[in-house]
């Protein structure tokens, strides 16, 4: 009995490394594919490049993911975690617009990162293209769009925001106002995180005509 | 003196008529490197795609540009006079509050042709990359920040608009919700002109702390 415990435990801590090995793997494929298609796009970055960036053989690689598209696959799971944990910063009890205002500034934070931005930046391009990655991606932007509409109804509910003509096209815009600088702080040295603050609050509350 | 005249006449007019034909076919050539660049990037579209697109064999296509930098190039040439062009419309009389929210609805009207979007979003991906086309286009929008700087200094010193704290990061903010905006609109159908209107009039008076 206890020996079969003892082999049992063997097996399983046999398994869990090679399972943690596995996960390993995967990550650097996914890591390198990330950079590839930040460089190259999407449909630039063909498997050789990832296999290079990766180094693995593309018998190795293939163990991992059948296809590029099961590699987009996995990334736009990635992005769809990444992007649920930031716009859960949006919630709690400080003022509506510190709140929005520190979602946001974590947000272009997590940006700040090249590789991530580039990416971005081609998910946006791929989006426009309506194309089977574009609409992958969409997915998540309706995700984000309905924790900020519960955000705001309860601001307005609580009284904190006048009530909201075009909530729909409110949010579009103030969703497509924070993507755009995103991208823009990557190639504007000049938007560092203590001189968008002050603007993006300005931002804020004009949008949702909050009294300052 | 007649007869040398006419056939001068007659020379000059078939000049004309052929640099009317090359400038037709450079524009066939432009059109259809914009959609292959549109569909496939920068990078993914090959000068076999654009030959394929603009119906012209290799070398007829190499008798207008030598190279796909060289349409490139030319692109970002029609990108900074259609750019100039716009910004222009920012100037005028009327307060400015209408000004400058006329101009971006302009831009959304230029913007909203899908081509023009893809390409955009394109132009975006490769400033991240800070390539040698990133950096053609970064050009482009140092003249288009210097018209507003203008603009915003004017308004400033006739009293229409409080001093701007950081005018730097105002207008790169601005520009970078301006485009944000442009690229959201073709894939969210909500956003149609007469919705974004309102929303972005609240943007801009919360940017510059115009009192409505």
């Amino acid at each position: 009995m206890a020996v079969r415990d003892e082999m049992t435990a063997v097996v399983a801590e046999q398994g869990g490394r090679m399972q943690a090995t596995h996960e390993e793997r995967r990550r650097q494929v996914l890591d390198a594919a990330r950079a590839c298609f930040a460089r190259s796009g999407f449909r630039g970055a063909s498997m050789q490049e990832i296999c290079a960036e990766a180094r693995m053989s593309p018998g190795a690689l293939y163990r991992y993911f059948p296809s590029k598209e099961a590699i987009i696959e996995a990334i736009a799971e990635d992005e769809r975690c990444d992007a649920a944990a930031i716009v859960e910063t949006m919630r709690g009890t400080a003022p509506l617009i510190d709140r929005l205002c520190g979602c946001a500034m974590g947000y272009f934070a997590f940006m700040r990162d090249a590789g991530a931005s580039s990416l971005m930046a081609e998910i946006g391009a791929e989006s426009l293209r309506n194309s089977t990655i574009g609409q992958r991606f969409a997915r998540i932007d309706d995700h984000v769009r309905e924790t900020i509409r519960e955000i705001f109804e309860e601001a307005i509910a609580r009284g904190e925001i006048p009530p909201i003509e075009d909530m729909n096209a409110t949010i579009g815009i103030t969703m497509a106002a924070v993507d755009g600088i995103a991208l823009r702080q990557i190639s504007d040295p000049e938007l560092t995180p203590d001189r968008i603050e002050p603007v993006m609050r300005r931002l804020i509350a004009g949008v949702l005509q909050i009294r300052t």
